[in-house]
């Protein structure tokens, strides 16, 4: 019988590992609890009513129409790994049998032990994160058309954490605030907001070199956003924040891009897991002890390894070939991760990119950014699509993805 | 001071009325509890994965942007109407004074009296029952993957109603069945799928004349929809529908599309209506004794008005000019509706067009309802995205909007 190849979690490493299975001769079954392999990087465009989900969006099953090993893919909720059995279990009380498991669930927001910041402060790593950030966003300027003696509070926007969400977030805020919405209030204009980002490093993108995250706050704040760096968030509310020191913020909206931890599926295996959650993997990205099971992407914990969709794409390919050098009976692989850089965006014109030595910023950097993101977003017609929305927005300064959808 | 015209409601009634109202000397405040003027349309759309809702939104304040009359646009629930006072209240405690008030709040669902069919059969008014549908269509495939044994129940699908909403609806679900999601299942083939349509009446699309419900049938026939006419629902639950002589369709997927009501906003007005609950006005469209109050769209009750877009486009229109003949002393005039037509859709290939004496049924009254659909969108980039979702849908078989987005 050929082997059974479980990948639960359809994310960016997920989705290469199945890809990189074709050919092969097992039989691959996909588990995600979405229809759908979402983009993440582009999230933040939706939640800024620059991109609708479709745009970001493909279903799973599409991904693998043609590719035959593919033999199923489950819409389900994974409730428990049975690593002894070899079973993964799922919502609805059915299960599936691996001979090699690989688990890619990926991350979530972490507040740091104060889960009760969740409400007054969502993060943004689904879908209906997104939607429900925009539907503050948008929501914060009809208010403040309501309640203009109110508008100092509600146009006031502070985004917690000034890693690439964080900072492009804050840029896309900027833009809708000072551009997108300028000429539809009457009592107010939008251009009063107020963009506050704080980070409680000493700088924005700290994982760039320093005169790249010198480059990206000179471009946020020539966007008008507050940068505020050594800022500690102590305390979170309905009102707005608090930082260390004691000095508040009253905002309406507080969006939270500070931490991430590992997805609580990834508890589910009940083996070590460090300080964030992230699952304590071998060389070869397999579970100590259990060949069998290969952890990959943002729940694997490989030290100098960051929790970015590369480093994913890159796990997932090397569990592959591990997967066929195991057919053939070839030794394990360690795995090898090549920074391919960085980039972030920081609105129209302005971003920055680091590969290796090279450093760009400005304009340069703001197009290698969209080609790159329309290069690795899946299918036709999402690229057209998107292609098409960007260059709308760019020629009107507009943005076309408006709709508040209502909470249910 | 000039005169305060309050429009309530940014359907196609209001925003029609308050465009037309461009150029006069009168302050122009527009109440809606969305932020985006909705094409009713292509709604069904949505629901069945076509489109994306910010396809078929506009904000309503961006119509505006250049009307200077219109001063104020407030995304507001509307609590009371004060028709001595003058006064409209709104959600939050604050409210608007008028001269003149225009409520165009339109229709919802009516379950005839069965509130409690409502969560086993939702309806499609708004962007959240839009993908409210489109999860339970999608979701209905996915739980048929994981379980094949139950796939005759998860893969039935009936419409209830058979106006041009549930025509439509039908329609797109067979396509969606028999083209886009084919190949994608193992153990399940979409194209097992039932879609039942289920009427009460003894034909489709019973404001047509005869001849266009029978092409109707047909078309819906050959794209493999079971046409159940004389067939009045007795009973809705969790498990299907129960037809009057006891017969019973196991179904997992429920959908009605069977009749409306007047938006409960109208009760508010706190006069006559009909057994709907329409508001009786008087031939200019006024409220008996209030001629200061106009009632448009569906929920006026006109006699021998269809509650259709161009019906209550016409309407806004009327109102408009009534208000300028109001200016200059002149007297009003009574509504006179004109009979634009109707068009639906089945499916590619395949519509029904009637207007006047000329009928249409097949290829050309399928183009004539893309255009007309295309045409009266708002906006560029609407009509630019949504004309090419539906090549590339056209082209491929596919539906670019598959994404369930998750209740909340």
């Amino acid at each position: 019988m050929r082997r059974r190849v479980v990948i639960v979690g359809a994310g960016f490493g997920g989705l290469e590992a199945a890809r990189r299975l074709a050919g092969l001769d097992v039989s691959v079954t996909i588990v995600d609890r979405r229809n759908v392999h979402v983009f993440q990087p582009l999230l933040y465009q939706v939640a800024t009513a620059g991109l609708e989900p479709g745009d970001i969006a493909y279903p799973i099953r599409s991904v693998f129409r043609r590719q035959r090993n593919v033999e199923r893919v489950l819409m389900a909720e994974v409730t428990g790994i049975d690593l002894d059995s070899r079973l993964v279990h799922l919502d609805g009380g059915d299960h599936v049998a691996y001979d090699v498991l690989v688990v890619a669930v990926g991350a979530t927001h972490s507040y740091f032990g104060h889960d009760d910041w969740a409400r007054f402060a969502p993060g943004l790593k689904t879908i209906e994160d997104a939607l429900e950030i925009r539907r503050r966003i948008l929501g914060a300027f009809e208010q403040a058309e309501r309640r203009p003696g109110d508008a100092d509070r509600l146009l006031t926007f502070v985004v917690v954490g000034a890693g690439p969400t964080g900072v492009e977030l804050a840029g896309a805020i900027a833009e809708v605030a000072h551009h997108a919405l300028v000429g539809e209030y009457d009592l107010v204009d939008p251009r009063q907001a107020r963009v506050v980002l704080v980070e409680g490093g000493d700088r924005v993108l700290p994982a760039l070199p320093a005169a790249s995250s010198a480059a990206a706050r000179r471009q946020l704040e020539s966007l008008g956003v507050e940068v505020r760096t050594g800022a500690v968030v102590t305390a979170v509310d309905s009102g707005g924040v608090t930082v260390a020191g004691g000095e508040r913020i009253e905002a309406a909206t507080v969006l939270w891009a500070a931490g991430v931890e590992a997805s609580p599926v990834g508890a589910l295996l009940g083996v070590d897991c460090d300080r964030v959650g992230r699952v304590i993997v071998e060389a070869d990205l397999s579970l100590p002890g259990r060949p069998e099971v290969f952890v990959v992407g943002d729940l694997a914990s490989v030290p100098g390894v960051p929790g970015v969709a590369p480093a994913a794409i890159q796990m997932g390919r090397h569990v592959a070939r591990q997967i066929r050098r195991d057919l053939t009976g070839a030794a394990r692989e360690p795995f090898r991760y090549r920074d391919k850089g960085t980039l972030a965006t920081i609105g129209r014109h302005r971003g920055v990119a680091v590969r290796g030595r090279l450093r760009l910023s400005g304009y340069v950097a703001w197009v290698a950014w969209l080609a790159v993101h329309i290069w690795f977003l899946i299918g036709f017609r999402n690229r057209l699509v998107v292609m098409l929305e960007w260059a709308w927005s760019y020629l009107t300064y507009r943005r076309g993805a408006r709709v508040i959808v209502e909470r249910e």
